[in-house]
C-alpha cells in the first residue's frame, strides 16, 4: 500500500491508521466471527467505565459487528453500553439486532435520541424500529420526529408484516421519460441531498408517476450525455405493494434483479426494494422451513429456558397424541406379543424406515415446493414417482433385513413378515411423503409447517400395523 | 402509457407491444408461475413445427421463464426446442438451467453455437456451462472459442468447487487513485465495449493492481467532476480467491454488500462477486441443510427412479443398522415384555417424544451455527439451556403422560416409570441435539450432514432403556 494512500484513509477514519488496523485485526477472527479476546476487552473497559478506550474498541467495528457483539453480552453490558454509542452509530445498529435484543435496547434509550437516530434510517428500518417500541415510547418517539418523517413511517407501517410494503424503502430515484442523460446526472449533482444514499436504479416514470422502464446507474453512466433515458431503459418487473414477502424474493432470485420499483394498486411508484433487503428475506425464510420441518419456532437467542418451552412444547404435545394413536395399533396386538415378545423389538425398526424414508421425501418435496420445481405440472408424475422409489428402497431393504432376520432368528415366516412389512411401509412413506405437503399448499398453507407430524403418523401408523397384522397372520 | 413509450418499447423488442403484452399475460400466472395453457401452447407448436409460432411464444418469455418451461418439458421436447433458440437466448438460459437438464441440453447444441453461447456469458457462467460439459465435447468447444475467452474460463476452472474464484466473475471496473470523477466517467464512455453490462462499484487500485477502496457507481454520479475518487471511495471489503462461497455469503449478508472484490493471495485484484450470485448461493446453502438435515442429497428434479433411490438409500441402510442397534435394547428386555405386553406399546412413545425433541434442538443449533449465533462464546450457556429445556418439557410431559397412563391402566408404577422416563429422554434429547452438532461443527464437520442420525439413536436408545429399565426395576 503506498504512502499517499494510507494518509487518505487515515484522514476518513480519523484514527490513526495502524492502531485502527491492528484492533480490527485483534477485533475478528479469520472467519468473520469476532474474536473472544476482543470481547472480554469491551466487557473489561465497560466494567472500568473507560469510555475513552471503548468509543475506540467500537470504532474499529462494523456497525454488524457491534450488533454482533452486543448479542454476545449479557443483558447489564448492553445497558451500559448503549451510551457510548453516538445517534448514527445507533441508527445503524438498531437495524440489526436480533428482535427481542433491540427491544431490550429499545426501552434503555430516550425519546429524544430515539427520534434523532431513527431519522437517519431507511423508511424500512425506521418502520421496523418503531414497530417494535411499547405503545407508551412509541408515542414519545413519533411525537420527537418531524411532521414527514412520522408520516412517512406511520404509511409503512400501515402495511401488512411480510409484504412488499414493509420491505420497501420509500426514498427512491425517478426521472421523467423525456429526460436525457445529461439532464438526469445534472439534476443528480444539484438535488445531491434528496439523493438515497445508495441507489442502483434509476426508474423512468411517466406523468402520473407509473414506471415505465429501470435504467441502471451503470447504464447512466457509460451513455453519452445527449441519449434519451426511454432509449436505454430496461423494461421493470414491478411489485405490488401487497405482495408476500417470499414471492418478492422468489422473483429476485429468478430474474436476477438488484432493485425493483414498488407500485400501489393503481399503479403509482411508491418506493423501491433492493436485494440487500431480500437477501435477508431468504436467510429468513429458509431458517424459517427448516425450524417449521423440526416443529420449532426460533425463541430467540436470547430467549429464557420458558420462552424456549412454550415455543416447543405444543409440537410435543400434538406428537404425544399421534405417537399414542400409532402406539394403540401395538396395544391391539398384545396377545401376539405375548407370545411372541421379539416382534416388540423388531417392530420399531419397521417404523422408524418408514419414518426416515417419509421425512427424506418430504424435505425433497418441500424444497421443490419452495423454488417451484414441483407445481401442479409434475405433482402426479413426483407422487408416482416417490411411490416407486419407496417400493424400490423398500425391496432392497426388505431383502437385506429380512436376510439379517433370518440369520438372527431362523424363523423364515418371522422375515417374510418383516420383509413384507418393510415394503409397504416405505411405500406408503413416499406416498405421504409426497401427498402431504402437496395437499397442504394446495389448500393455502405452508407445506413446511405440520407436514412432518402427519407424515410420521402415517408412516408410524403403517410399520406397526403392517408388521404385526401380517405377523399375526403369518406366524400365529 | 403515452404513445411516445409505446412507440419505444415497440422498437425494443421487435415485436408489436399488443400482441406481446397478451402473451406475457398468457405466459406467466399471478404467482409468477408458468401458466399450464401456455405450455400446452408451446408443446402443440413444438408438434406442429410451427418455428414462427414458437419464436412469438418463447419471445414473450424471460431467459428465466424459458428455463422454467423446459424443466416442465419432456426430455424429447426440450430437444425440439433447442435448435429455436438464438445463441444469444441460449447463452441467458444455459446460466439458469437445472444441472442435470443443462447436461442434457449441452449433448444437443452443436460445439461451434456452443462456443459462440458461452463467449456472450460473465465467466462464472461460462466456466459452469464448460465444467458440465464431457471431455470431448469440451476440448470441441474450447477450440472454437478465441484464445483469451478459453485461458479466463480454464483460469477459473482451476479455483475449487464452491470457492470465491470460481463464483467471481473476470469482469471489473477499477480505477487508478489518483484519478478523478471527471476522468473516470470520461474514461468510461470511451471504452464503453471494455465494460461489464452492468456494475455497481469501481474499484480504485493502486499501482501493484491492489484494491484501496471502492467508489457505488451512484456516488460516482452525484459527485462533482472534479472530486478524486480516493476523497469519496469507501473502504472494501476483500474476498480471498479461494474463501469457501458459504462464507462469501455470510459476510455479502451480514456487511449488506452490493458487490465485493476478489483478491489473490498477494492481494492483486482478480474479480468481483455480486449480490445476484450471493442470493443463489444463500438459496442453495439453505436447501442444502434442510435435505442434510432429513438425510437426503437432491438427485435433481429430472432424476429418474433410480437416481432418486441411490441418493436416499445409503442413508436408509446406516439408519437401519443404528435402528436393530436401539432395538436391541428392547430385545434384551424380552422377558419383561412377555410378562407385561403393554410395554410394548408404551416404548415407542417415549421415544418418538424423545426423537421430536431432540430434532427440534437440533434444528435450533444448526440453524444458530449456521447463523452464527451460536459460537464458542455461547456454546456451554446454550447446551445448559437446552437441558434445562429438556428437563423443563420432560416434566411437563411426564405429568400429562403419567397421569393419562394411569387413567387407562390403573396402576401406579407404570405411570411412574413411564413418567421418569420421558423427563430422562427428554433430557438427554436436549443435551444431544445441542452437543452433536456443536462436536460436529468443532471437528471442522458439516453440523446439518450425519447430526440427526446420532441423535435420533441416542433418543431411542434412552428412550427404550430408560422406559424399560425403570419398568423392569419398579414393576417386575
Amino acid at each position: 500500500m503506498s504512502r499517499e494512500t494510507d494518509d487518505l484513509t487515515e484522514l476518513d477514519r480519523k484514527l490513526p491508521i495502524e492502531a485502527e488496523e491492528d484492533l480490527e485485526d485483534l477485533a475478528l477472527g479469520e472467519d468473520y466471527a469476532l474474536n473472544p479476546e476482543f470481547v472480554s476487552d469491551v466487557v473489561d473497559a465497560l466494567d472500568r467505565g473507560d469510555a475513552e478506550r471503548l468509543r475506540e474498541l467500537l470504532g474499529a467495528l462494523h456497525p454488524a459487528d457491534v450488533a454482533d457483539l452486543m448479542g454476545f453480552l449479557s443483558a447489564d453490558a448492553r445497558e451500559e453500553l448503549v451510551p457510548h454509542l453516538d445517534p448514527e452509530t445507533l441508527a445503524e445498529i438498531l437495524s440489526e439486532l436480533d428482535t427481542e435484543i433491540r427491544e431490550e435496547v429499545l426501552e434503555h434509550v430516550p425519546s429524544a435520541t430515539l427520534a434523532k437516530a431513527i431519522g437517519e434510517m431507511e423508511s424500512d428500518d425506521a418502520a421496523d424500529v418503531v414497530d417494535d417500541l411499547e405503545a407508551d415510547k412509541r408515542a414519545q418517539v413519533l411525537a420527537a420526529m418531524p411532521e414527514i418523517e412520522r408520516a412517512t413511517i406511520e404509511a409503512t407501517l400501515a402495511y401488512e408484516d411480510e409484504t412488499a410494503g414493509r420491505l420497501m424503502q420509500r426514498e427512491v430515484v425517478a426521472a421523467p421519460q423525456f429526460w436525457t442523460v445529461g439532464q438526469a446526472i445534472d439534476h443528480f449533482r444539484k438535488e445531491v441531498d434528496d439523493l438515497p444514499e445508495l441507489f442502483f436504479d434509476v426508474y423512468v416514470v411517466d406523468p402520473s408517476y407509473k414506471p415505465v422502464g429501470a435504467v441502471p446507474v451503470s447504464q447512466l453512466l457509460r451513455s453519452a450525455r445527449g441519449v434519451p433515458l426511454a432509449q436505454i431503459m430496461e423494461p421493470v418487473t414491478e411489485i405490488p405493494v401487497d405482495m408476500d414477502q417470499e414471492e418478492v424474493a422468489y422473483i429476485f432470485d429468478k430474474y436476477h434483479l438488484i432493485s425493483a420499483p414498488v407500485v400501489e394498486p393503481g399503479g403509482r411508484l411508491v418506493g423501491q426494494i433492493t436485494v440487500d433487503d431480500i437477501v435477508g428475506v431468504i436467510q429468513e425464510e429458509g431458517e424459517e422451513d427448516i425450524l417449521a420441518l423440526a416443529g420449532v419456532s426460533d425463541a430467540g437467542r436470547d430467549a429464557g429456558v420458558w420462552g424456549i418451552v412454550r415455543s416447543r412444547l405444543p409440537w410435543l404435545l400434538v406428537n404425544t397424541v399421534t405417537a399414542a394413536l400409532a402406539a394403540s395399533v401395538i396395544g391391539a396386538f398384545e396377545a401376539q406379543i405375548q407370545k411372541l415378545a421379539i416382534l416388540a423389538a423388531l417392530t420399531p425398526i419397521v417404523s422408524a424406515l418408514g419414518g426416515n424414508a417419509g421425512t427424506q421425501t418430504l424435505a425433497v418435496a418441500v424444497r421443490a415446493l419452495a423454488s417451484r420445481e414441483l407445481s401442479a405440472f409434475n405433482a402426479i408424475r413426483t407422487v408416482g414417482r416417490e411411490m416407486a422409489v419407496g417400493l424400490a428402497n423398500g425391496t432392497v431393504l426388505a431383502v437385506l433385513t429380512g436376510a439379517a432376520t433370518y440369520l438372527m432368528f431362523h424363523d423364515l415366516r418371522l422375515s417374510v413378515a418383516f420383509g413384507l412389512s418393510m415394503i409397504i411401509t416405505l411405500f406408503v412413506a413416499g406416498l405421504a411423503g409426497a401427498v402431504v405437503p402437496l395437499a397442504l399448499e394446495r389448500m393455502g398453507r405452508d407445506p413446511a409447517v405440520s407436514s412432518s407430524v402427519f407424515v410420521t403418523f402415517v408412516t408410524d401408523f403403517t410399520g406397526f400395523f403392517a408388521f404385526l397384522g401380517l405377523a399375526a397372520l403369518i406366524l400365529l
